[in-house]
């Protein structure tokens, strides 16, 4: 699947006293990023919680902070799956200004499906494609 | 019922690039202030919505700001409920800054009993002394 | 002035164990339709902090909350000043449901123009008239 | 040096509509815990800032999440320093259930001195004693 590209505005709300977005907000940005992926790939992660009963726990994030984020600063992430099995995803981010295209920061995340107790699943294969998986 | 006293401390990510802690956090203090006031009375928050599927969904805030709060303050929460029936509480805070006594916020807060499905319910009777509900 | 409108969509991590949008996440958004208004009116919220030093404080926020929001709900907030003088700032606000229209909350902040050291200062002149200020 | 133990209490605002608390807030818990560290060593983090424009600027995050957190549960945080020198400091947690010891999480930052314009700087040597600098 081809990388994805999600654009936000940085709040005032998130940034902190030394004047730059808290480094936390940024795992708030890769999941806004990583729905729009999946709603870009025909699939409403939503409906699949309420449908299906199937949620995608995060069990790793790893996140280097390049360049500092000013607040109303517009954000570019584009996000792409480095590997999706029935049992697990890893997506990779990379977050540029978009004003010029600076590197904010580049990021990783692992999931593992799970359903409404927080119990490993596998994913239902009718989700398969959507995600690459054969 | 007597008002209740919360202390807690300002996180850095609670303060945005003005320097001060940002205005939307007094109202998670609040809620943190509002789960001890119920746990001093005897009452466990988490438990009646696990055991009886009985939430407070918040139908109203209001914060007035005099002072700001700064990170590492320490915040002493005062609250006290304003108002209590089978229906709807009504509880009331005073915020200072722990070191002087200094007033930083005054607020209300109205909150109405739910289901699972948010929709209003009346609170089962064996909680209503712990309101002072009669 | 007209009423202003931006859009945005409820963040997964605004959620709460009720399944819903947080209270205090609303104030997060006003906050953000605020600076959106400001752009509307031909005025660079981040540039009036930076060139001239002045900031708006939040000394009042009230708000009553309709109707649940849900996680990727699309919500419209519709935000107008109410009063504005060289000191203070009042706005109100109308949250909707973009799927329906479909009323989420109404809310008024009120503002103080202030400086660096969160002292009160009157707002320069030539940032009245696009607040209407004369 | 001994690690050193914080111990919170989960938000409600904390949670999610999974019904555990969101992995952002992780990231702040380390934050709290890192301050509260710097306390214990004799330090106070909110003064350096003042006194001597410097802060500790995130670099890297690294966290892994082992088991769900629930609203009011209380966690322990064990933070240590796993590498010290005037331009860098890395910090490692762990996080567990106070109630039964279970292991939540555990994680590492990584940071690095700046001055107020987020230019490295080297930390002053008045401070290196407390990090365990020579």
């Amino acid at each position: 699947m081809a990388p994805h590209q999600f654009r936000l505005r940085a709040r005032y709300a998130e940034t902190d006293q030394m004047g730059v977005v808290h480094h936390a907000v940024y795992l708030v940005w890769l999941e806004a990023a990583r729905v729009e992926f999946c709603r870009a790939a025909g699939f409403d992660y939503r409906q699949m919680e309420l449908d299906d009963g199937v949620a995608l726990a995060v069990v790793e994030t790893h996140c280097r902070y390049s360049h500092p984020t000013r607040f109303d600063d517009e954000v570019l992430i584009e996000t792409r799956i480095e590997r999706a099995s029935p049992r697990l995803l890893r997506f990779a981010y990379r977050l540029r200004r978009a004003a010029d295209d600076h590197l904010l920061a580049t990021a990783e995340t692992k999931h593992i499906f799970c359903n409404r107790d927080m119990r490993p699943v596998r994913l239902p294969p009718k989700y398969w494609p959507l995600f690459g998986i054969s």
